[in-house]
């Protein structure tokens, strides 16, 4: 897909069919993560890939709106030193996403809240944070997970020229 | 270009000619930028486009590293509130840069270490953090921002499969 295409019709979606993420599919989602830049390069993302159904449920239950973890095939938690960027985490979680898109898959990033129960279930040293668990999936019928459809403001109320 | 290949190909770049950014160009970036979801949909990230060397100078004070940013032709600040989640501006200025390199220009995010600085410089209100500001423009001879060009740990040492 052109990438600017998979940039722009990239929405947050929720809703996914049961099969699986193709490994070599899986990979490529990955290195995407892998390649995006930090500052200073100090790569501080790590990738920690949950695919089968009993962890993803526990992963589930460390966030208050993550019930529904567990109906994605694939989850990706983008885990950071405790005292790392959420902006290089959102860079290299963007790319999964974007990549997954042009893939033809559904993705969404979702919040886990009780940061200590979900280092505890995917066995992740102390120290860290999981700044992210991306849901992963072939695109269900269900509806995207807010309001309507890719909602946005207008470009206008997003950009200032020169000055606010 | 490919999505994959604009995603994995992108490297932060601050080298780069005197030319200028077409405007339809700009336009695709900012909405690039705009198309990026947000925590609860929230699209807490605003934009400002610097195109002119005077500002582009000013905004250079404001950091400790961004002496450089007068050299792009073209500087956009990504602005989110004081309490805004800087996941989300990662991922607003991720879409831009892979834009950005999808479109054959180089980029690299800049912080700016004295935020009153900037939101004086830029006339943000107060309440507001530029996350980062992005320098774009077309690929010059100079060297990459750092290291050896695109050097990254090895996959298997950012993956992890089920657990830790």
């Amino acid at each position: 897909m052109d990438a600017y295409k998979a940039i722009v019709t990239k929405r947050d979606t929720r809703s996914f069919t049961d099969e699986g993420v193709a490994e070599d599919v899986l990979q490529r989602l990955l290195q995407a993560g892998r390649m995006a830049g930090s500052a200073k390069n100090l790569q501080p993302c790590r990738f920690v890939v949950v695919d089968d159904t009993d962890t993803a449920t526990k992963v589930a239950g460390c966030g208050q709106f993550s019930a529904w973890i567990p109906t994605a095939p694939l989850n990706i938690a983008v885990v950071i030193p405790a005292d790392g960027r959420e902006f290089d985490a959102g860079r290299a979680a963007q790319n999964i996403m974007v990549a997954a898109n042009a893939e033809g898959l559904a993705s969404c990033p979702v919040t886990m809240h009780d940061n200590d129960c979900v280092l505890d279930v995917l066995g992740i040293p102390a120290g860290h944070r999981v700044s992210i668990v991306i849901a992963i999936g072939h695109p269900g019928e269900g509806p995207r997970s807010r309001g309507p459809a890719g909602a946005r403001l207008s470009l206008d109320d997003y950009v200032h020229r020169s000055r606010w």
